[in-house]
């Protein structure tokens, strides 16, 4: 009897295996569909704008805080390490787009904001973005959008509510 | 009636703004169950293999094409540009985990494949990154499991026959 301690049935196993391999597939099949249509709003991004896309993110970051961002959460909202954001801020800075705000509580700190030419700037590529989306995704039938977009929901849900790794 | 041209009525001009919104927040809920499935698996290879997720992609890649990959296919593969995959691959020679052999036919050309070690060694990382992919999705209910799956696929096809940008 204690052979069988740890060791599934053979009918058991199969199906076990049947199932492993449907979860690694159906993220494979996400996963390729991210990569085609990050890939291309990536091209879009440059052969209409002559940017990144990592440059369009962090806009896209601040245009929703209005308020400014520390560069702490820039960072953890853009799933980043801190050193590539460093060097994008520098760099939208240099050329106007964001600046940096000292913080009136924290002398040590400050926040990070789009500057009215940032604004603007990214008021222009956020309209083509929506739109180069709208075109990728309109292939796909409406209620298959709709049914898309509440299991995505679902997934996120569970996935957010995960524990932290050790 | 020439103002008419172009200029659709507000009812409609309404209606087609939502549907962009929603096309853009199904990306954005996409693109969120995407980063957070990678970051998971990403952080999970480093404590797990001390590695990292690129590192990985590349041997997973080979371990599909035993008869070896050119740079340039391995470069498409990877969605990556050629100078980032020549530094991975040179590292991984140096470990002893992948080799390059020459190609009889093109003495310009070579391909790359997993040595014996790198085979091993991917063997132990997928299986665990199969399990940590399994445990991931096993909170969204099998049919949402594969309703995901089933749209996912009609997406990916949409996707892939897109025409070229440019």
């Amino acid at each position: 009897m204690s052979s069988d301690i740890g060791v599934p049935e053979p009918a058991a196993a199969e199906e076990g295996r049947a199932k492993d391999h449907a979860s690694l597939r159906l993220w494979l099949r996400l996963l390729a569909c991210h990569n085609l249509i990050e890939n291309r709003l990536r091209n879009q991004l440059r052969l209409g704008f002559d940017t990144t896309l990592p440059r369009f993110d962090l806009m896209a970051q601040l245009a929703r805080y209005p308020e400014g961002l520390k560069m702490r959460d820039l960072s953890r909202l853009l799933m980043v390490s801190g050193g590539n954001v460093t060097g994008l801020v520098d760099r939208l800075v240099e050329e106007g787009l964001i600046e940096r705000r000292d913080d009136p509580r924290d002398r040590r700190a400050y926040s990070v904001h789009l500057t009215a030419a940032g604004e603007a700037s990214f008021a222009g590529m956020a309209e083509h973005h929506e739109r180069w989306v709208v075109d990728l995704l309109d292939g796909l039938p409406a209620d298959d959008r709709a049914r898309l977009h509440d299991i995505l929901g679902r997934l996120k849900t569970h996935l957010a509510t995960l524990p932290p790794l050790g």
